[in-house]
């Protein structure tokens, strides 16, 4: 029997622990939290051979030495600290339906929203003011989505179902039927221009940290707006609201910040033109998430690739 | 050469002229804003074939006697008086793509926000609070729409395709593929007992009237949502705040009100769950509806049924 230790918010974890109960009662699922840790390392910590965690423990080949894998319980890898992992150990990021679905949800709704000019029709509600302003046709307005992993893929598909002219960019290109490939340094400044409205679906990453500044912002076309749903650190928010401040940018919907949670005296909570949620875009669901690391089990277990494995030389 | 009287926005209008001149110059195309009716009627009224309209003139039959059809430039033909209009002279609502396409934006944008809970999301940034709620999957999600004519159905469609449980209802009900269709007056009750989100694309009739009523809040599930993307006098709007106020309803997207504008004295402006947008869902765009205009001009000087030509007796 293989053991598996969950290490993450033990609500969720309950959730997992019944899943895996009901559908794969032949793994051992262990939380965290049920654990007595306050005499040293529990004698269980040998039996580990795989770890599912936000924050992972530190020490792992010390204290597990039988750890076969390192599942990330989230999208991205960057709450990790790469160079302290064991350099052979493979570090598995979550590709799940449910956190997919969960990401083209809400970019949906703030493409549409900006696209709409829904920012400045809140903005008149509040005022009790009633004046239309001309709308420009989907088929004229531009996305760009910045990163092609899972997410940004999925995402560009249901933009694309509108009729919004999409553009991708990412350091190493990825072709996506119907939509305008860009790849590196060299096609950001054109993929810039082309996009009227701007998602971030980056791994944060030493390259990507503070990429949202004022010197990107202004190769924007004027006027342009912004999602920002990749990590927190890729946003300068005082080249944001400088930007706000100029016209240069319109609006921006943020569900991300730095830090988390925002500090309540942020200029970012009160900007009319800023539409700000508590990191809730995406969340990986027990149900599909459960059945997306059990696959990836038995890939591990018939050594095949396993999806979401990420290249510690480019962290991501 | 057949004559078209336009009468309506002045700007647009000019936009459909070009139009016309462009792409079929052998109608003439005359704006009501360009005549000079100070000597009473001109000359040309007697020349008039068709009549696009938002509200017509008086008289028609005694000031047109050559008119054939009378087109509506919007979606609905509820602001005509269906009474005065001479019985024989067909009347034909708006169907074009471009109307739809809006439509489908506005309804998505409203239905992801209130699925994932963005008036509350907002309501917490006004008070700087960085607070996380749970998500329901868009399977669990029931999104109820009243009203199955061409924006019902398209908007039907692309909800599906985010996974929503999709149910639809109208007075003779109509078939369409994945949803749950209801139909009259006796399937009402057990079709908003399944809509988690109730959309209201009605058209408006002595019939519909008033129909967004405490009555009908009452037999929604508890905590439900509205999107008002009808006409004003669906609406109850006392009857709204009182379920918005009981928690019978949770929160409400308003595109339309009665009387429009709506006066800066409503409650509704204030209601930190209402989102309040004056009449923009959906607008007939001059591109694609003089194109879905010619093709019924076609199809009626050919004797083909004409897309869009009302039943008078239903009023719709």
């Amino acid at each position: 029997m293989k053991t598996i230790l969950y290490k993450s918010d033990p609500k969720r974890g309950k959730l997992w622990q019944d899943i895996f109960a009901d559908i794969a009662p032949d793994y051992r699922f262990i939380q965290w939290t049920d654990l007595d840790l306050s005499q040293g390392d529990p004698a269980i910590f040998a039996e580990v051979d795989y770890l599912v965690a936000w924050m992972p423990p530190e020490n792992l080949a010390q204290r597990f030495p039988r750890l076969n894998v390192l599942f990330s319980i989230g999208a991205g890898v960057d709450q990790f600290d790469l160079s302290q992992l064991p350099a052979e150990l493979p570090v598995v990021r979550m590709v799940e339906p449910g956190l997919t679905q969960g990401m083209v949800e809400y970019v949906t709704f703030a493409a549409l929203a900006l696209h709409r000019d829904m920012p400045l029709y809140l903005k008149q509600q509040r005022e009790h003011q009633w004046k239309v302003h001309p709308v420009a046709s989907a088929a004229k307005r531009r996305i760009g989505v910045m990163g092609l992993g899972e997410l940004g893929e999925a995402t560009l598909n249901t933009l694309q179902s509108f009729g919004f002219e999409c553009h991708g960019w990412s350091r190493s290109g990825k072709a996506i039927a119907g939509v305008t490939g860009w790849a590196g340094a060299d096609q950001l400044p054109e993929f810039l221009a082309h996009s009227d409205i701007l998602v971030c679906l980056l791994p944060l990453t030493d390259e990507t940290r503070g990429m949202l500044n004022a010197a990107l912002f202004a190769q924007l076309p004027n006027g342009a707006a912004l999602i920002q749903t990749g990590r927190g650190p890729h946003l300068v928010a005082a080249d944001l609201l400088a930007a706000l401040e100029s016209g240069q940018l319109r609006a921006a919907v943020l569900d991300v910040t730095d830090p988390e949670p925002l500090p309540v005296d942020s200029a970012l909570w009160e900007h009319p033109a800023v539409w700000l949620t508590p990191h809730i875009a995406s969340q990986t669901q027990p149900n599909t998430a459960v059945n997306a690391l059990l696959a990836n089990l038995q890939r591990f277990e018939t050594q095949q690739p396993m999806i979401g494995e990420i290249d510690k030389t480019k962290g991501y």
